[in-house]
């Protein structure tokens, strides 16, 4: 079962990167490969056990449901439930820490999943950098134009 | 800072205990010290930040507001916004994890608080004794009931 | 990657259990799979990185490191080095939590590891109830006795 | 009861960064705060329940035990049995984390203890900054210098 740690360090402190990232239907404006996102039945993105469906740049679509949120920890989880790649099983957690030397944020996103043995290493590639390395990019961008 | 540690052991599967605990407005379904349970502005009760309204058997009122729900780690945390007696700072958590040898539940339940030294002696007690094991003495007649 | 994850309740205190539990050399004195336990080059059982040799009461025979002991959290964790069945990167994790209900112990044992597809199904059983569920049992007989 | 959270983040692996810090009797070759260390019967340094006895740079002396060691988690726990100043009930708990992008290290270093409300505020920031924050500049230098 491919497991994915990637960590970085945003020059921000925890509050303002939580901020953005415990929006469960925000990632549109931030993330690259996010076209649109919108949240199931007019649920709260916040609410446990929410959908949200993503168009992706590419033209795919996928739907993802949070499984956990945490404000007093800074951390959340969610799984995927359906996507037009061979990702299976897939859940993932974010946990933001706290680095008191520079007031600034560590950024832990980790991944389990299943997939076929032929599709591994394509799959965990574009989870570990078009996504997650991408993502974190993504937020130093952002939050420096919401400077 | 006094810190409340008590648990105990449920005879029913984890996915039972949850699905009542899940709940955070249904407390005046099980607990004997709830007589009323409100979400205010019309919020989803796994909604992370929404507020609950106790009103008590003994007619005191207070408010707690939900920090985290997981239903991935049967979990959930929240805190203590108004309440009649001398208990401030007020953090609780919850969490279940599946005894499999006979497919029942161990139920952690723990909090840390401050209050007036004066009054430790007696707050400490009522929350280990008429909250938390009233509340497991309550679970397991809830569920009998249920069954 | 096989998870194995088995949990019991034992009519004891966390102390006296973790008493039992922690020495790294001591499953030979209440496991009825193992016949014999050493530790190689006269180390403490309590030396994280230590090395355990057990002869098991089948006649074969293997190596664990310990890899983490914690008397603060009565956890431990360790790895199997040598082993004479296809086990493999098996790393397992124990740890105890109190049922303060009762003055009891939660005890929890869970692993993952590798191995062949063809022999997945038969080493999950042996692990789960020969090695667990049976560890599970000689320490309630094991506690009984030393009582 | 003061807790006490500090974290860094180091420009080197966290295998590197482990295999200085966890060395429960090396504290003299980095620190400044420590003159001499010296590991109590003869113990190996990485017994769980070891006693290090610290000459301070100021003359002082103080006795910290060992806890919990990790290599898989790369954290470590230790407690302070005897000491001149009055810090009490100290526990405090080391753990590393990779940030991947950089292959660098974050470093958590927190503690609880008790003191007399008149030491409080200088006890805290002697811990946090002559112990804590100066333990990560000499880090910084050590490395630097074994490199």
């Amino acid at each position: 079962m491919p497991r994915i740690v990637k960590s970085t360090i945003i020059n921000a402190p925890t509050d303002r990167v939580w901020s953005v990232l415990r929006d469960f239907n925000g990632h549109d404006r931030w993330h690259p490969a996010v076209a649109t996102s919108a949240i199931e039945r007019g649920y709260s993105s916040d609410k446990i056990g929410c959908v949200r469906r993503f168009r992706l740049a590419d033209g795919g679509e996928l739907r993802e449901q949070l499984l956990a949120l945490s404000d007093l920890e800074q951390t959340f989880s969610y799984c995927l439930l359906d996507t037009p790649i061979p990702l299976f099983n897939y859940v993932a957690h974010v946990r933001l820490l706290p680095v008191t030397d520079g007031d600034r944020t560590f950024w832990h996103w980790e991944s389990l999943f299943t997939t076929k043995p032929e599709d591994r290493d394509r799959i965990t590639h574009m989870v570990a950098e078009d996504i997650y390395q991408a993502g974190f990019e993504a937020i130093r961008r952002h939050l420096k134009e919401a400077a």
